[in-house]
């Protein structure tokens, strides 16, 4: 129990950066055991050993308490450094995306706010605002790269590129759940240069 | 409440097609709105307007209740008929496809059921045996048709094929839940000929 946790603040409170690192992880490992319907800030604080005070100060409701955790952890795992070269960046991009899917808080979280989200207009805007959005972005930012480079066409749907090379992924790791190798990666990067109009495949 | 609900069988039970088939779609229905992990035989029951009994002489649990279900109404929707052209092919299957998930019952329940398997591996390996197999192998054929043509190699990877096909629009309309149109839909379908690497595109 930290002493953040135990006393309540006076005056302007100062949020401890390591309280804040805690609850963004106990956030996701109790999200990936009890899934975001049975989600609780009672749970969380519990797993974070602080007090339920501890939440509030940060954030208001369950709602925003996930997707804090979610921008702070799972959006920079989209940022995939410039290797200089397109199908090295996909490639990277499909690395990040496998481990990010196989990982076991992930790989359960993801799955089951997808379906939450389905019957939660709220949440679902949230998530693409906090999570999708800013991924997407960094995403692009590779394909804008290649483009500049000339290795993508000029004209590129940007949008139906970024769905082509998430979805595969995504239904085999999350949806079919049958595991893929290194060879799969390479195979699949290829396969997606071509989709996309890759110039030297 | 049909009679057969009422009335406790008496040797060998007849099972009425009729009360089959409207279990299969309350089973559907009480899905999308209830999720499986709160799916009960009673709700199915009531909403089919028959006796708890006519289920359970059907099946023995909620489990093989929603596979019947599943396997009854949702694998036949990837079979395609044979249009002689592999192009044609893969624009029928990626509508099929998009009416399924954008269907109000279904756009809920695959991606609530693909969360529940995460976390329980006995209705995970039950969904591939029951759906995600036969479904797979109706989807198969449409690719061996094309390999027979020639238009697609006869070295072709089909487990990847069947992954970027169905992945893509998986990830949009499932997980993003962003609409498409007809022109998203032609337009992928060209990447996707061009990922297999189709001859003629």
């Amino acid at each position: 129990m930290s002493s953040e946790g135990r006393r309540a603040p006076t005056g302007h409170a100062t949020l401890q950066p390591r309280v804040s690192d805690a609850l963004a992880r106990a956030t996701l490992e109790e999200l990936a055991v009890t899934g975001y319907a049975r989600l609780t800030v009672e749970g969380v604080a519990r797993r974070a050993r602080v007090g339920k005070a501890a939440v509030y100060r940060r954030w208001p409701s369950k709602q925003q308490m996930t997707m804090a955790a979610l921008s702070q952890l799972v959006v920079p795992i989209a940022d995939v450094p410039d290797s200089g070269s397109l199908r090295e960046d996909v490639r990277a991009s499909l690395r990040a995306l496998h481990d990010w899917l196989v990982d076991p808080v992930y790989g359960a979280v993801v799955p089951d706010l997808t379906s939450a989200a389905a019957h939660d207009a709220g949440l679902a805007e949230a998530l693409w605002r906090e999570v999708g959005q800013p991924r997407r972005e960094l995403a692009s930012a590779v394909l804008a790269r290649a483009v500049r480079r000339g290795e993508l066409p000029g004209d590129l749907d940007v949008e139906m590129a970024l769905d082509v090379i998430a979805g595969p992924l995504y239904w085999r790791l999350a949806v079919r759940r049958v595991p893929v190798d290194d060879s799969y990666l390479d195979d699949l990067s290829a396969w997606l240069l071509r989709a996309l109009g890759a110039s030297e495949v």
